[in-house]
């Protein structure tokens, strides 16, 4: 996987501060088919079945508000905006290897409550990543 | 991720047979997911910006289709029940390590043709693949 993540990071805007991810879109686009992923495997090792799923926006801002991450974005933004900046930064933490694949699953599967799971995802990954 | 992988694997249905494989619907809704990210990163590694996108159903039935795996399925069923095929074959090759993440994102990105990314895929799939 490093030749694509890697590609992908160098072309990336710089992010020289939390709020620079945060509130970069285009990561959010990507950062959403990675959660989206993640979930469905967290659900089907919960259920015991193959399952598909998709994370409701409102559940990825009810996570970064109990991360602590609301202060980073400009006021007055809207829930969507919020969901997106939990996904940015959770897609930028993979691309640079502070977080595996297999640590957001077991994060999200041992919840039961979701908007938990990604407070907790979150807050790992701030305290692992240091924005260059 | 064996841990996860490994549930969802002990806890699907048995496939006895390819055509068991192909037909999982619930294996497919976790396909979906696995396909989408792959080729969202395949995408934002060929143009260089990350990016989030979606494969189209008609692009899996068609790869599906030039990799020779029609055969498999009861003839009649809908262009999307192909689709769900595919995605069904290749996230069941990744959850049995028969394919990497790495190898799916490089195989997608590195064609112009996305149906042709397909094919080159599943047929890589089924030469390693051995149902139990």
């Amino acid at each position: 996987m490093m030749k694509a993540k890697n590609r992908i990071l160098s072309s990336a805007r710089e992010h020289d501060s939390l709020a620079a991810i945060l509130t970069d879109h285009k990561m959010a686009a990507l950062g959403d088919a990675f959660i989206n992923f993640a979930y469905s495997l967290a659900l089907s090792a919960r259920r015991g079945v193959p399952s598909g799923a998709k994370v409701r926006g409102s559940l990825l801002a009810e996570g970064l508000r109990r991360a602590g991450l609301r202060q980073y974005i400009p006021s007055g933004v809207s829930s969507h905006e919020l969901a997106d900046a939990a996904e940015a930064l959770v897609v930028y933490a993979w691309l640079r290897d502070c977080i595996t694949l297999e640590e957001t699953v077991s994060l999200l599967e041992k919840n039961d409550d979701l908007a938990e799971g990604l407070r907790e995802l979150l807050q790992k990954i701030i305290h692992r990543i240091r924005p260059s």
